[in-house]
């Protein structure tokens, strides 16, 4: 038996990616910080769906919460971990707030690399294993008032592209992806914005749902490219090889 | 009375940039972890150069720290920052040293961002203020086998062209510069390796000395672009505009 691990799983993408992996019949493991959401979403999923699913409220901006995470993972098999969890910060860089800046640095880039770095020691060699990173159309292009979120998703790009081609590399069996979104109707807008709510329709240009965006991860992980990518122009969904450019180590030592 | 600080002062480039900006007359505030080192250094630059040199012991890989020195930074009057305290490390992810890596994190990008930020908020209406941050051609490149090393020097390029243009769009008076070395003849191939020594000559095929990347920090000082990078083929230094796409935001809120 084994399970699909969702990080962020409360709202938003993460909780749609939750259902979308159990109407494949997937077992699942959510993380988040709200564990009344999660029973929700639990037993919303167990009325549905004949699927196993495990709960784990963990705040994930404390380094020890990401390790301790992991050890108790460890009594189950994983197939795929889905690093969801994230936000994001829009204020220019001189007017950010610092408490929440270094939160969302612990977040996006520390836990997802502690958490994506013991998965792929432990699972690189077995098959049909997947990690799918979840990072922004942000990581790929810097967006003005939000340049330390962007560059938190710039990292996450980076990483999960070179791991994904470490990997092929050395012939290991696990995939690593990563998907990048546009704006989505989440309530990840609201805790960048800092504000209680977001009309989307009307307010915001173009966005997808979540729901949407669940589907898109799916194809991602249906397919063997590396990245899945919303244009922000057209708000069209692209599945791609990397797209920053990689090179092997070239110095000797 | 204006100071230059410089983080990570103690060997490599920062070494040399104190030596390089102390011949231009500018004031030293001079970071590490060895104070030591910064001793001696503060002792050769005033046996040669008629300026002010200060020394700040402190470990930059402890978030404490960066929040204390910043404080203590108040009561001198800035000129520039030269964030360029940093390391890598080069193992295949799923192999990598997590205790290694996450203080790596915490350095190259959770303290480059929170002294960049601070330093922005008191200074960027001042003319003639400078923030120089150190990435690497690995902030543009991935390298296989230093890919966590990559993703936080693409954290730091794009953190930085992004606050470039953000300054430059809102007419503020301050620059933010990201230099992006390729192999330096420094302490900080030993320490990604961690090995006791490295012989340049011979084995790294091609490298700069730290003197001549410290030369190349002050040519783009005195530049009017945002990325000073080193070709990592023919090992050419370029003064360039932002490499990575910028827009202004485009959600209403």
């Amino acid at each position: 038996m084994t399970y699909t691990v969702i990080t962020g799983a409360s709202s938003g993408i993460g909780y749609e990616a939750a259902i979308a992996f159990a109407a494949r019949g997937k077992n699942l493991i959510l993380v988040a910080r709200r564990e009344g959401k999660l029973e929700e979403l639990k037993a919303d999923i167990q009325a549905k769906y004949d699927v196993d699913v495990i709960v784990k409220p963990e705040d994930l901006t404390v380094s020890e919460r990401v390790h301790g995470l992991y050890e108790d993972l460890k009594q189950y098999e994983l197939e795929t971990l889905v690093n969801n969890a994230g936000f994001g910060n829009f204020d220019p860089v001189a007017e950010q707030d610092l408490n929440k800046i270094q939160k969302m640095i612990r977040l996006n880039v520390e836990a997802l690399t502690v958490l994506s770095t013991l998965f792929a020691r432990d699972y690189e060699n077995k098959e049909g294993t997947q990690l799918l990173n979840i990072s922004s159309a942000g990581g790929y292009n810097i967006v003005g008032g939000a340049v330390t979120y962007c560059s938190t998703k710039f990292f996450v790009s980076a990483f999960t592209e070179g791991l994904a081609q470490e990997l092929q590399g050395k012939g290991a069996e696990m995939k690593a992806k990563v998907l990048a979104p546009a704006a989505t109707e989440t309530e990840f807008m609201k805790r960048s914005l800092d504000v209680e709510d977001i009309e989307y329709e009307g307010n915001v240009k173009q966005y997808h749902t979540a729901k949407e965006m669940a589907q898109f991860l799916l194809e991602l992980y249906d397919s063997s490219k590396v990245v899945g990518i919303v244009d922000g122009e057209t708000y069209e969904f692209h599945l791609k090889d990397p797209l920053y450019p990689y090179v092997q180590r070239s110095f000797s030592e």
